[in-house]
């Protein structure tokens, strides 16, 4: 959404956007490469001559992008146009030595990989930040009388602080578990063709292992080609953390309605038409990208019927959805974030 | 997708990106207050010298679009920033007559429905040259001889014509279905704050005629501000025509395997660790781009429980989705036929 | 959910349930059978003995459910139990003329539009009940006075009126689509093993017109074995009308809260805890109902990928969504009908 | 599905029909209360004549659950009716001791906790039962030739060792998973009317104690009343066995075409036109079930946006969900163990 010229800031994020540009995921292409060289050389799989040469190469290769975006097309994919942009710059006698060994998904993968890497930096701190904006929130207003409401009927009297704690518990969940899932897919993908790592032999393990080192991955037991469970367990984390936050827009709503009066909003949105509203924006955002999320994540498990070798249709599909659900879970914490930041009443003080 | 550096043409689209654009909408909106200024003249509500100032001031404004994108964050959408920037390029002291009974939804909804009515006639050209296209390929290789399979078992033999003639069925269903569903979301949306059109008193149904036909819009009987069912209705023929090519585009896959060879493609995609491959690229691209609007259908539906008079959340998911859906089905008939003339041999000819 | 002890009457409907129940199908299988046989008669393509016994037999025959239970796990659906046993009940020498030239898709299918034709006739029903009582409470209480809201804030006042109009004029649409989408789904399913009728030769025209006209359904252009299309625009209205629904559920709810106070409803829902509670049960019912939907619809899409000449799985998938939306429609459309019983005041009245 | 006639076997599974069985859940019902009164009466909230007429009198009582059928129509839920019911069971004087401080929640979700318990169990079983067959059939066929398939095109030689290992992956990870997300959701709910436990005063983390102990249930460092994130991770993990197994299933199906012929299966399906056919009947449904949960997965997150101190809408909507999730998912297990019995052969024997 970021690239939206009027939503993008409302919808989008722009370091996610950046996280999965073609220019990140190109730069990240080569950062594999020459890790893969480096890891060849040092196994005797290819000469120091040819590495060198391959590792000055990548370093100052351009890619004609606009190139590998039209055969992209025909390709399915990014990889193949970008190894032969890279090889015809590396030339003879060493390009039979660029790429060895490895496909078009041990690049991408691994690339999306370290992109994750980055992001889950970004939602660790943001939800760091945001419970601690809850906490002083509780501590400004946690003692307040506020109605407890199930079924949208007034129940019995609590206090804010209860509902700010219901709003707490699964964030200390969610971070909890960041910590295991989050590295889960910060893993380097190399199996080869058709995922036996054919080319490296007896070799394989020890590549692979200094390649995720090189690159401050984890190193997969086997490559994952067609084992996307971490991933869709990294979507269901993105969209329960979303559908958190959303939980969180829909009570501010609720309490934000003339008549309930229950929290004070500053700098809510204006409407064309009525000077004198103010909208509860950040809240209503947070319950859309929660539904949002909520949709996409369908599409993730739809991608575990990934058939035989490699599926091009199930893996387009991650393409097309696990970024989007990343750009609306840092949206959501950066809008939840901004909500937290407006609020300066809760519940009815309590006389003494 | 388009603007995605290195898949945009993959599993994108840029005419429905362009119309879906910031700046395409901003060209709508100013398009909405020309004709709804006219209209407020004709009508006696607005005098003829504020009619001529809005309508230049209109004609001569640039919106800051930077301005707008980050007042899109506090308002939640961009028509109040664009309307205040509008105003003070306006100025007194016939600003008080801009946008005058109108609410921000008028003004998206109807940009919207200016947009959609362009695509339609791209879904409605590409469908029709795909039909075309099969018809060639029918009449090319449809005496040809083909396995009919069932639960992906050989069945009894069958002819090419057979099958091509079930991928065209549903094809000829979507183009009658468009002819009702089409311009069913091509119509004016008018209500103002709470979608009584009370500004406009008895003029309503006058104005709201005028305004349709001046932007080639259909008139609806009524406003439709929550009642989103005919977006609905076509986000749901946007996922029936990519499920229908996903179908084809999976039959396609299972015909060009070795050891079936049943289809001959020319040009298939190349593999980075394997060149003697030819991948079918465009046939898989079509089961994404099919599962992709799939999973998307579901928000529009979730859309749907719109509350009260106007749902900032509900609105907003589908902002988020429509468009994306509009681009994989744009995508998928260009990808169609594009697969369409790389087919140069289909089943087994029979000798006579 | 029918079936489920404790919930079976909040969330299912007898009606649908027993529609797609075994011995219903069984039913209408058998009436495919005697129809079948008819026509086949008819035409010459079995003797006139042999039609007598086998339309005797199909009479005179008690399937032993829990054999085709237990075979279907085997088989993958019920049919070829069903004709096994029909064959050895009616015995030499006709039992080589049962069933002829038609394949297990041609009688599920078949059976399907048999009970949809029954359902359409309940949905009708429901919403012209639901269309009359809401202009009920359009007589009773649609002048008074209602805070208009938008985004969840009081926006400007409106009538009680306007509200149920916003409610109305989707189920007038739902009204009008189902005089086409209806009869698009009560149609005859007769292809044979691959489609193409080939044991009917030039009379496959001729059987199929007669056999649905016995049947009272709409006889194909062409078989549907793999056109599923029409069964998703059904699905897609079943969803419609539950989201029209769950948006007035949603607006009930909100209406109800104490401090809005809204509307009045008799017989809400008692809770274990709290003696003084009235729960606005069925409007959150219909919100259920309506997600419940929303969510389903995405799998009829999936559907739509049905390779070759039949998927056994794309289509049991729609074994397993279809009738469920059906039934969440029936129930939503009962409780709305239900909920608007139970209304006794809406807005406020406006004193002269 | 289980309860369907013709159906119930091939998609259903009989221990989740009746883990969730009204029955069942009575009887969960009755254990709470038991608990629940032992442990107010230890902590001398009731005195101990109460406790032991009441304790007797979950024991003696037969709720009718016709009555409560119908009442849960009214209420939204079952334990209002049955705990009138058991009050006037117990009679005066003890009946005001019946139920004392908790609410509908605290039983349906501890009597959900209670049948996941004994599912999980299950699920352990048949993927240990699973990985042992794959185990098997990797001993016997592992060494055997298959091509590597990638993008369904002939890539590079392989082993069926290698594809099997790729099949295995997965389920290991998922064994492991449930080791923590299995527990998650075994815990007692406790909160009373709004999640404050107001009623026990400083005795509530005790009671929790004693009640969770005597379940043999997790005890919650809090209620959880809206926060059902643990369950939407549960219905994650369970739609990524079903997605693992899909991958397996489709893999199956296209080993079993013909042409490719790479598995010989014992007693596939049979067809009602073709005597001939063998159809790969378990993994086709395999793909059916994985898509089925890779739609329902969608709802669970919905409902993580749960209003308030309780959502009646969002509530019933897991209810509505997670009982098919689990069947789907038991049953996809059941007939995984099935397909994997029915394997003869797999790959080319490779001669020496």
């Amino acid at each position: 959404m970021f690239e939206h010229a009027l939503l993008g800031e409302l919808l989008g994020d722009e370091a996610v956007a950046k996280a999965f540009s073609g220019q990140v995921f190109l730069g990240h292409f080569s950062r594999f490469e020459i890790v893969l060289t480096e890891a060849l050389a040092a196994h005797g799989l290819i000469d120091s001559d040819s590495a060198e040469a391959i590792i000055a190469g990548c370093r100052s290769f351009t890619p004609d992008i606009q190139k590998i975006r039209t055969e992209t097309v025909t390709d399915g994919l990014a990889v193949p146009a970008y190894v032969r942009q890279l090889k015809a710059h590396i030339g003879e006698p060493h390009q039979k030595d660029v790429h060895l060994g490895t496909t078009s998904q041990d690049l991408i993968d691994t690339a999306l990989a370290l992109s994750l890497h980055g992001l889950n930096e970004i939602f660790r701190h943001d939800i760091n930040r945001l419970r601690d904006s809850l906490q002083d929130l509780n501590h400004a207003h946690g003692p307040n009388r506020l109605m407890g409401r199930t079924r949208m009927q007034a129940a019995l009297p609590m206090t804010v602080g209860d509902r700010i704690s219901a709003w707490q518990a699964p964030l200390e969940r969610h971070q909890s578990r960041l910590e295991t899932i989050g590295p889960a897919v910060c893993v380097l993908q190399l199996g080869g063709a058709v995922g036996t790592n054919h080319v490296f032999g007896d070799k394989a393990e020890a590549i692979a292992g200094e390649m995720a080192a090189s690159l401050e991955l984890g190193k997969p037991s086997k490559q994952w080609h067609t084992g996307r469970d971490n991933l869709v367990d990294y979507a269901n984390w993105l969209s329960m953390v979303t559908g958190t936050l959303g939980k969180v827009g829909q009570d501010v709503c609720l309490m934000a309605q003339q008549g309930i009066d229950e929290i004070t909003l500053e700098s809510g949105g204006r409407s064309s038409a009525m000077p004198h509203k103010q909208n509860p924006i950040a809240a209503e955002t947070l319950v859309t990208l929660a539904r949002f999320n909520a949709v996409q994540i369908s599409a993730m498990h739809h991608a575990l019927v990934h058939e035989q070798e490699r599926s091009g249709s199930a893996w387009a599909l991650e393409w097309m959805i696990l970024p989007k659900m990343c750009e609306a879970t840092a949206c959501a914490l950066k809008t939840a974030n901004r909500l937290a930041g407006q609020i300066s009443g809760m519940g009815q003080v309590v006389s003494q």
